[in-house]
């Protein structure tokens, strides 16, 4: 299955190999590794660059290591490349606005593609949560229901980049904005304006409206946008 | 500088400190760090631990190890988080209209950006690119030409993230599409219309016309959507 390295960097050699595992689909989703012993003989490195590749995959979120039962692939990727994009964030010197903008470019396509794209048993999951919206009353519950919505959109649109990368945006704004998003949602105001952009967000998709979808996003987002900007 | 770990994966342990000096400001973009042993004294870890650490590190693109200089925070990190990146592309069984969604999603939204950002001395260089894309002969020099044309537009969004991602994005194109770029521009009738498309982006940045710079992106990756997925 793997073979031997010679050359560069150990761990860049292993990496490499798991690059060719994954892309020939030898490598898949929720499997198991080769112990730590297996992999030493399999591809005649030393224990230590083992280690270094398997510490390295499992700092980009790809690997798990199960206490007692060994290391994994992960099964659950959406996470992934939370940590990487955090610190090359912070060392670029980023900025807040540069999440809301990013943000903004991926969802309003997003919201065009799930329109498009959006099964029948999502739409019911999708009106189900909206209807929840509209009854929470605890601020926490709003939140949470809030992000499981933009969440299923992601989800609906089929695109496994859209979905990493909006799931990793969507910790990066925690961050900054962990209190925000409650305050925004708490005033009676703002709520019944959210309320009203959700269900047309919801209502464009629902209708496989991808025009109006797309346009129902921008007004949210550029809402949110504002708000954030006006409470700094 | 840095603290004594304990209790957590030690590579958890010494990624966290590294996270907290970066957000402190403390560690910056091209700033060397202490050597391995001193690391070790520092944080009163294994040698083992700091190696896994470092490697996990230059894994994501963002240490990188200067040969008999030791291991420095790299300057550059608009290319950081491809590889990365790629497996877990790989693992999610991702399709190559995926990276399309995602790229048009990202640079509608950004051709908007550079027309809001774009200065002086930036419209000049993008002209200039345009003229020369316009004069090229050669299908190398005017695959290497458009590229930069997205580069520069990019980069005069001043989002570090939409750069840093655009250009991930980019090279897992490459991987798929290494051949067609150069096909889509070597046809005449493909040339004349690309050329017009990116004259109009160019026109409408530099006229800081955010929404003709919008619709100008959509109309340029609309046809190159088509064009690719006629040809396969």
């Amino acid at each position: 299955m793997f073979t031997e390295v010679k050359n560069m960097k150990v761990y860049e050699q292993i990496i490499n190999q798991f690059k060719d595992m994954i892309a020939k689909g030898l490598l898949k989703k929720g499997d198991k590794l080769p112990s730590e012993r297996e992999l030493v003989s399999q591809l005649g490195v030393s224990r230590t660059g083992i280690r270094e590749a398997l510490s390295a995959l499992q700092m980009i979120g790809l690997v798990e290591s199960r206490h007692g039962e060994g290391n994994y692939i992960k099964d659950n990727l959406e996470d992934s490349l939370k940590d990487p994009f955090l610190l090359i964030f912070m060392l670029n010197g980023g900025k807040f606005h540069e999440i809301l903008e990013f943000r903004k470019g991926i969802e309003i396509e997003t919201a065009a593609l799930a329109a498009n794209k959006i099964q029948d048993d999502e739409i019911v999951i999708l009106k189900d949560i909206l209807h929840r919206l509209d009854n929470a009353e605890c601020e926490e519950v709003k939140v949470k229901l809030d992000k499981e919505l933009h969440y299923l959109i992601a989800k609906a649109s089929k695109n496994i980049l859209i979905i990493n990368l909006l799931n990793v945006n969507s910790s990066l704004m925690d961050i900054f904005i962990s209190e925000a998003r409650g305050k925004i949602l708490s005033k009676k105001e703002n709520r019944e304006c959210l309320l009203k952009q959700h269900k047309d967000i919801v209502d464009a998709i629902s209708n496989h409206d991808s025009f109006n979808a797309s346009k129902a996003m921008r007004r949210h987002l550029d809402f949110i946008e504002k708000y954030i900007y006006n409470m700094k």
